[in-house]
C-alpha cells in the first residue's frame, strides 16, 4: 500500500505541530506541502481550495482544532476550551455546505467531552471549577481523535480497493469521471483508491481520465495523481468518453460519490450521470466507490437531491483559466455542479463493508445494519 | 431571412476589390471585418482560422481567384492564367483536408475554361496564340462564378431551414453541438440555419448550446451568433446535455456534419455521438442538416471514415486560452476531432433537396438522382 503521491492532509511534529497538506490549488504545476502553523492558515487553505473534497476537509478540520490544542498558551481547562470553541466557530465558517466538515466536528466535540469531567448541565464549552482533567490531557485527546479521523477515512479507503478487486478483470481499461482521489480524501481515494488497488495487485490497468469540465478536477488532480504513481493513463475531453467506448476500449467504469439514495441512485459530479448511461448503452459495467457515511437513509429518490448551481465564470472564463470570457458576456449559462444517476444505470456500489449489488434498497439497508 | 450577422465572407467592389470576411479568431469578444486586398491575405485567413467552416473555405477561396483576376495588372490571357494559376496553388496549400476548398477550386477551373477558347490538348493552363478571349472577359467570368458559389450556398442553408420547418415544433428547446452555422458557412448556417428559420417563423425556439470542446466552437462561436440574433439560448458544457435532456428540457437536437455516408451514417464534431445516443435514450428526435454535396456515396459505412486526431495542446491548454497547461505535461492525451453517429441514432438528415428518412439507402439515394 505504498502510494507516491504524500498524505493529502496529515499532521506533522515539527515546529510545534502544523496542519501538513498538498496545495491543490498549484497543482499539477507544483506539489507544494503547506505547513499551517495557525488556525486561520487552516481555514484558509479550506476556503481558498488549497484542500478539497469533503472527506479531506473534514480530516483539514478536525486537525485545525489539534492544531489549536496543541499550540494554545492556556494553563486552565477554561481558556483552552475557550481557545478550541472559537476555532470550532472560525472552521464551520469555512465550507458551510461540506457536510463532512461538521461531522468531524462533532466528532472532535465527542472527544472533548469524553476527555473532561463534565458538569451538570453538560454543556462542554462552559468550564467550570468542578472539571478535573488538565489541559495537557485535554490537548492530548483531541490531538488522538483528530489522528483516528485521518487514518480511518484512509483506511476506508484501503477497505474499498480490497472489496473492489474481484470486479476489476485483468488488464482493465478503466474509465473515470472527477476526481475521487487520494487528494479528496486523507490518502488513497475512493474510485481512485479501487483503480490504485488494482494496479498494486498488478493487474496490469489502464485509465481513461475525464477531463470534467468545469473545473477540469480530471485534468488537474486525477491525471497528476496517476501520473505520479506511474499508472498509465490518457486524459480525454468529457465529449470524447462515448466515442473511446464505442471504439470497444472501456472495459469498466469506477467513479465517487457525493450522495447515494438509499435506493442506489448515485449523486456525483455533472457528468456522471451521461457517463453511466454511454456505459449502459455499451453494456459497460458502471461502479460507485464510496464509504458508507455517503449514504443517505433519509431520502427516497434521487430526485430529491437539491443540485447546486455553480457560477457562470467557470465556464466562461474555464474554470478562471482563461483571461478573457471565451462566451459572450450575456449569454445565460447553465452549469449544475451534480447530477444524479438513477440506481438502474449502476451495475454495484463498493463500501468499506464490501461491494452492494441491486436491489439496492436491501443492499443498501444490510450495510447500514451490519 | 433577415439576419444581424453580417456575412461570412463575400466579394467587396470597395477600393479596388476585396475579400471580406468576418475575423472569426477575434469572436466573441470583438466582431471585426477583415477586408482581403491580396491574395497573401486570404491564404493566411484561411490558416489562422479566420474563416472556417468546409463551406466557408470554399466560398473564401473562390473569392480568392476573384481576387487576384480583378487585381491582376496583365494585359494578355497568357499572364493572367499564369496570375490565376500561381493563386491556386497557394490557396490548395492552405487547408490540405478542407474538401469544399478544392471543390470550390475545381469550379473556378471550370468557369475558367468555359471563357477562354481551348487550345486543342484542352490545358486551360496553357495560354497560347489560339486563345482568343479578352483579360476582362475572364476577370468578370471568374468573379461571377465566385459569386455564384458564396449566393448558392447560402441559398442551400436557406432551404434546408425551409424543409426542416415541419420538424421543429411550437416553442421547442432545440439541443445543438459545435458550430454549423452562419459562421461555417457563406450565411445562414446549416443546422443553425434550420434554427434561424424556426425563429424566423415565429415558433418561438429556445437553444442549448454544448460548448463543444476542445476548440469551443460552440461557447465562441455559435452561443455569439445566436446572441447577435437575439434567439434566446443557453450555454452549457457537454457534459451537461445528458442531465438537461433527462430534465425534460430538450424536445430535439439538430447539428451539422462533415460527411454523411450513403447509409446514413453521419462524421461530425467529436461529442456528437454521445449527444445522439443520448437523445436516443431520452426518445428525443436527433437530426442531421447539411447540403447534399456532404453525402459520400462511395464509402458503405461510417466505420471506414478516417477520424483526423489533433494537437494535445488544444485539450492541455483549453483551446490555447490557458497560460499554462491544466494536466500534468507529460500525461498521454487523446483528441480525435470527430466522431461518427451510426445511422440508427439518427431521426431525419436535412438537405436542401428536402428531409430523408430511414432507411437512409434509399432516401439518400433518391436525393442523389434528384
Amino acid at each position: 500500500m505504498t502510494t507516491r503521491v504524500p498524505p493529502t492532509v496529515v499532521w506533522s511534529d515539527e515546529n510545534g505541530g502544523a496542519v501538513r497538506m498538498i496545495d491543490q490549488t498549484l497543482l499539477p504545476g507544483e506539489m507544494v506541502m503547506l505547513d499551517c502553523t495557525e488556525l486561520e492558515e487552516v481555514a484558509l487553505a479550506i476556503e481558498r481550495l488549497s484542500v478539497r473534497g469533503a472527506p479531506a476537509i473534514g480530516c483539514a478540520a478536525a486537525l485545525g482544532m489539534a492544531l489549536v490544542a496543541q499550540r494554545s498558551e492556556a494553563t486552565n481547562l477554561a481558556t483552552l476550551l475557550a481557545d478550541l470553541r472559537d476555532a470550532r466557530e472560525r472552521l464551520a465558517a469555512t465550507r458551510p455546505t461540506a457536510v463532512n466538515l461538521f461531522w468531524a466536528l462533532g466528532e472532535i466535540d465527542d472527544a472533548i467531552e469524553a476527555a473532561i469531567t463534565l458538569q451538570p448541565d453538560g454543556d462542554v464549552w462552559l468550564a467550570g471549577p468542578s472539571l478535573t482533567a488538565e489541559p495537557a490531557d485535554l490537548k492530548a485527546a483531541v490531538l488522538r481523535r483528530a489522528n483516528e479521523i485521518v487514518a480511518d477515512d484512509l483506511q476506508r479507503c484501503i477497505s474499498m480497493g480490497q472489496h473492489a478487486l474481484k470486479l476489476i478483470p485483468e488488464g482493465a481499461s478503466i474509465l473515470t469521471h472527477c476526481n475521487a482521489g487520494a487528494l479528496a480524501t486523507a490518502g488513497y481515494g475512493t474510485a481512485l483508491g479501487v483503480i490504485r488497488a488494482a494496479h498494486e495487485a498488478g493487474r496490469g490497468v489502464h485509465v481513461w481520465v475525464d477531463e470534467t469540465r468545469p473545473l477540469l478536477q480530471g485534468a488537474r488532480l486525477t491525471a497528476w495523481e496517476l501520473v505520479t504513481e506511474g499508472i498509465p493513463c490518457t486524459l480525454i475531453c468529457d465529449s470524447m468518453a462515448g466515442y473511446v467506448m464505442r471504439q470497444g476500449k472501456v472495459d469498466c467504469v469506477v467513479v465517487g460519490s457525493d450522495r447515494i439514495i438509499a435506493n442506489g441512485d448515485v449523486a456525483n459530479k455533472i457528468g456522471t450521470y451521461t457517463v453511466a448511461a454511454m456505459a449502459a448503452h455499451h453494456d459497460i459495467p458502471f461502479y460507485v466507490a464510496a464509504p458508507v457515511s455517503t449514504i443517505d437513509y433519509e431520502l427516497h429518490s434521487g430526485d430529491d437531491i437539491p443540485i447546486e448551481e455553480r457560477d457562470r465564470s467557470e465556464v466562461a472564463y474555464l474554470a478562471h483559466r482563461a483571461p478573457e470570457p471565451v462566451c459572450p458576456e450575456d449569454v445565460a449559462i447553465y452549469s449544475p455542479a451534480f447530477d444524479v444517476t438513477p440506481a438502474e444505470l449502476v451495475t454495484a456500489i463498493v463500501t468499506e463493508k464490501g461491494v452492494a449489488r441491486p436491489p439496492y434498497g436491501r443492499s443498501l439497508a444490510a450495510m447500514r445494519d451490519e
